[in-house]
């Protein structure tokens, strides 16, 4: 996992050709896994260009030698999720990654070989229906970014808008496993209880729908409880990362947290479907950049060297907004958030330290949202609340519409892009989701008393 | 699942003669659920009086009719885990229960062959290593007790000491399903950043440790995205009920605390390790008595005619402490509460509707707690903070020994006893945990800068 890795050199081609096109998601220098579903089974995949390479396929073909650590990790990623994959040491998925890119570059001598079952081993993606990569034991939800923090502590008026433990360390919460889901399809309006205009409380279609643009980590091999992970040891926990929309009923939520965020969120949580890996995004290091000198000193056991010099990404993340009427209109979607990783205080290292140091375990699959990563500039609002100055300014669209919260029949669609001189950059795909309109409510019965 | 079930009979006893002792906690009229460690593997068991019945070993036996509803069951329980028999409709379990009963009644036919086999089919409690009986999806722990709620608003000096939401849905947040463990073994005390007496802060082995006495449902058949489960089907999703304490560390607690409770509870979550049915305490069923007619009314989707009529439990609670003095001394353990699961002031069901009304998907294996049930009367203080008035009135123990917080050493045995007159009442067995000193911290590096 260096810079020197044959599989990140920024010379390497692949006889794929929409991978070596200019600002592709998927080079031979990404090689992402995730799930798809083909003939009623889950199978493993790894994007390259517009194509997956069908993992089951791979296996039950002799382009890997059997019994060599791809071949294994081919065969762990047959399951109907990578768990078992991502729970193996590192060099599993590394040599699996090194033996694919070897079969997919320009010059490779089993290129025919590969061609010949292309119908097999390449589907496009297109015609793909994509599943959530892992079983997700646990899903923490972090609060990182200073400013996104500091924006909503000032819309509550607070003299003091940053809590007292933010730069003491990661704020987070337990977040809700079995209602995250992967990108694409409709994400259902909730109904709830909220107060109302009027003061009152009332329960029905949530107003005040949001999004939150997310990069999320998916742990590779965990902990065991009460053995915390050092800080230096922490990205190697990390097998990946995906991108995460927090979907958030802010009117629920206001009237509801008292111990945290819960139906305000629970109601669907989208993720990207690619797992872009740890050691894919390897080029792209570079030393986190959001902690001023002024600012307390880190306690120990969130101080890592290693994780001082390079544990942040050359990364930035967009979100694009499509209404009904824009879309009708042929006008498309509209970029309302463009930021950068270095706007998160906390890097993914110090989240999974912090989180292991009480002795809490990390499982394989397990997925630490980082928080919606605001930076200072208008534009790098990653929430519409933000966006709209908390529904003081709306977000106008082409044609005169205007936004500060979501409506049914939008569609957010959540990007991110790692680069950097002198390396390919490379993508995530999308993390799509579109608004439907809540459920209709039971008829009320005619008596309701306590 | 009526008063009128056999199984519920209160002249049924069983030819094993420990389940007929006064207030044995397993009697016929309970047969709760769990898994245990045999020969390495994790083999399911009902458990009457001291023993236990092995379903591995009743499924391969000749005693359930091959292919019956009872026999499914058996066979379904014979995972790692119950999920699979918790996931089905309840009347497979509900014909294992009656198959069982009826083996085990002091007239059964087979009596004969149950003790040749006896060694295989009814080892010995004390003999088996229990584990969780199911996987948890999701641990969602409620805040139901209004006298816990006013006392801790109280010692906050908060001048309304319950939150605006208190009375109009139940409170939650997600907790941490990793760290769930079952009764018995050690609990290490957690280190974590918290602000000491001189106000700075510190990292370190957590002060404030404390228990928490809970009742928590687990999920039979769950609900799929964006189907919210009716209040008065939700009674029919509960497949049963186990001890939990929720173990906290409240100086961790009460610095991270932003978007509630994290590394606070998440270092280790106990169970009691058998799952006391909906279907064994359905003749302990009651109206829930905590909402006052001078409380606001209940929405529609919180209010169920059922769910009025017998949404209770006649259920009291115990909390056993322990120190090593004590346990030296001979003397043993104290009880420092008792309660009543009439101090909750949302049932169960409706903590189910609540948690679907959005849209949440429940899943089969997920675990629900009630929050730590207290009363009003001081012996019904389910918590340290609670039983010292945040430690302005130190516990007081035999010997002389005094109690603000845990201590290393200290153990915690909660219990709980459904009964009522005219039914065999039933009990929880036990949930048990012992604090063990925390982790040695790794030296801190001589230079430590941000």
């Amino acid at each position: 996992m260096s810079d020197l890795n044959v599989t990140h050199d920024p010379a390497r081609r692949s006889w794929i050709a929409s991978a070596n096109e200019p600002g592709a998601d998927f080079p031979i220098q990404n090689l992402p896994l995730g799930v798809f579903e083909r003939d009623g089974a889950a199978h493993a995949g790894v994007a390259i260009g517009d194509h997956a390479v069908d993992l089951a396929a791979l296996r039950d073909s002799a382009l890997l030698v059997s019994g060599s650590d791809a071949w294994l990790a081919c065969d762990a990623a047959c399951d109907d999720t990578l768990n078992r994959l991502m729970s193996m040491p590192p060099r599993y998925a590394s040599a699996l990654r090194a033996a694919l890119s070897d079969l997919l570059r320009s010059d490779a001598p089993q290129r025919a070989v590969v061609q010949e079952h292309a119908g097999a081993l390449l589907p496009r993606i297109d015609t793909l229906t994509m599943r959530l990569p892992c079983d997700v034991g646990d899903f923490t939800d972090f609060l990182t970014s200073l400013h996104h923090t500091e924006r909503h502590g000032r819309y509550k008026g607070l003299a003091d808008p940053l809590p007292p433990a933010f730069k003491s360390l990661p704020i987070a919460y337990h977040g809700r496993a079995s209602s995250l889901r992967v990108s694409g399809g409709e994400v259902r309006r909730p109904n709830g209880q909220y107060r109302s205009a009027d003061g009152r409380i009332a329960f029905g279609p949530a107003p005040a729908l949001d999004f939150e643009l997310e990069l999320a980590a998916w742990i590779g091999v965990g902990n065991a409880l009460a053995q915390p992970i050092a800080i230096d040891d922490a990205h190697g926990h990390i097998f990946g990362y995906s991108l995460l929309n927090d979907w958030s009923a802010k009117s629920i939520q206001w009237f509801e947290q008292v111990l945290g965020p819960f139906l305000g969120k629970s109601f669907h949580t989208s993720v990207s479907p690619w797992i872009v890996t740890s050691e894919a995004l390897a080029p792209f290091r570079k030393a986190p950049v959001a902690r001023a000198p002024s600012d307390p000193p880190l306690m120990a056991h969130l101080h890592g060297a290693l994780d001082q010099r390079e544990g942040g990404l050359h990364l930035e993340l967009f979100a694009h907004l499509s209404t009904e009427k824009l879309g009708a209109s042929g006008a498309g979607a509209v970029q309302i958030t463009h930021t950068h990783l270095d706007n998160l205080y906390w890097t993914f290292a110090q989240m999974v330290a912090h989180h292991t140091s009480n002795g809490c375990n990390l499982r394989t699959g397990d997925l630490l949202g980082s928080g919606t990563i605001s930076g200072a500039d208008d534009a790098a609002r990653a929430c519409l609340t933000e966006l709209t100055n908390a529904g003081r300014d709306p977000l106008r669209l082409p044609g005169g519409e205007t936004r500060i919260e979501l409506e049914d029949g939008d569609e957010i669609v959540l990007r991110a892009r790692a680069s950097k001189p002198g390396a390919v950059s490379i993508g995530f795909g999308e993390c799509r989701g579109r608004i439907a309109p809540a459920l209709a409510l039971a008829p009320c019965p005619a008596e309701v008393t306590a």
